[in-house]
């Protein structure tokens, strides 16, 4: 809507590109800036698709669902407003394909310096806000356009969740036996003892707190190997300069 | 990280302000660019208090936590990878006041061109990405932060069953930080390099590979002291022995 800087626009067509969203409408762009953000380079493949429009109405016809946006919360709304994370939800759920209707949802933005007007509401079934500090409610438009489109392409976290666990359980990795992580501890206490660090009067105190020590480390067990590693080749040293 | 762009360290600004985020810590910028951006208009109020540091160690020294961030999914990764919905939802966790220990949390953005190296990337604990469009995954840094804000600010009705499983992971100590866990690495490297562990020609990959696997550990602030002790006697020892 009116966009005046070719920068923002150019910024909105790349997060929607970021997040798999192809149609950009623009509406009444100031010509200048539409065609100096079309010519951007890396901006050419979304804006070169981008429909231009008249007006709003236009630009919404084949949509079943219309959506504005707004920084403001009491600027006598007469329309429902919902938070992002809310209305993302809906807009995501009317888009899902496996609906019996497939529909098009529309996002409307406003121009950098006033917004969406009120004549731009009228088209719209219902505003959302991205929740902000009180003080600093205005946010950059490139980025508004991010965050609402990175929103409506979310998951809920717990689908996420369930998509990464295999992978996490490979990454995050077992935890190291107690086989293992008494063989570290073990380690760790020979290299102390050759260090002057156990005293004689204190060594069962001291092995017992070596002990603690390393069991509150959580040590994963494909780590366990390089502390294994390391710990030997610090006790060899350790040994053959004893010995000299 | 290395921003060249004052657009971005200015629009990173204004998205924290937005979501209500106060400390912006900039690695290593550009100067010029800094410059310009901390006296572009409106910017004043955050950029003016951006503090400026040399490296990545010192940037994120007091935080008890510290998030990466990258757009690729399989650059041979030595770290847990997680979506942003599920991370923001950890540090939403950690940063909660009400929590017996309010900890400090660094998300860490790269650069515009090259994102975080292996060698920042090692300082931190776990990695988030953006999901983002298979074909498009290179996201504008100030689109990538103030969706990762927008994230970390989120509410929803997930958060308590994040929560519940996020608080399984938090200990019942403090988290140390990165200032002390960096100290122990340190301690740690040389150590190795004394005991012949380290070969030169592979110096640093060695150094990033402790550094992860101290980071791994989750280390507690009330047990920091005491492997600093011990690591001291054994550098000492084997100081005093290579001497000889």
């Amino acid at each position: 809507m009116n966009a005046r800087n070719p920068l923002n626009i150019g910024a909105a067509a790349r997060a929607m590109s970021n997040f798999g969203f192809s149609r950009l409408r623009v509406v009444n762009p100031f010509e200048v800036a539409f065609q100096e953000a079309r010519s951007a380079v890396g901006a050419a493949e979304y804006l070169a698709r981008a429909e231009q429009y008249a007006t709003v109405a236009e630009a919404v016809a084949d949509c079943a669902l219309v959506v504005g946006t707004t920084a403001v919360r009491h600027r006598d709304l007469r329309h429902v407003l919902k938070p992002l994370e809310e209305g993302g939800a809906l807009i995501r759920e009317r888009m899902q394909s496996g609906r019996r209707y497939s529909e098009n949802v529309a996002l409307l933005f406003g121009s950098e310096k006033f917004g969406l007007s009120n004549e731009d509401f009228s088209h719209c079934h219902w505003l959302i806000r991205i929740r902000t500090d009180d003080e600093h409610i205005s946010m950059n438009l490139g980025q508004a356009v991010a965050v609402c489109l990175y929103e409506v392409a979310r998951s809920d976290a717990d689908e996420v969740k369930t998509q990464h666990q295999a992978a996490q359980h490979v990454e995050d990795g077992a935890n190291a036996t107690a086989e293992e992580v008494e063989r570290i501890t073990q380690m760790l206490f020979e290299a102390l003892q050759l260090s002057g660090y156990v005293k004689p009067r204190t060594e069962g105190s001291t092995e017992e707190k070596v002990r603690r020590l390393i069991r509150r480390l959580s040590l994963q067990s494909k780590d366990a190997v390089a502390w294994q590693g390391m710990l030997h080749r610090m006790v060899l040293k350790l040994r053959r300069n004893a010995k000299k």
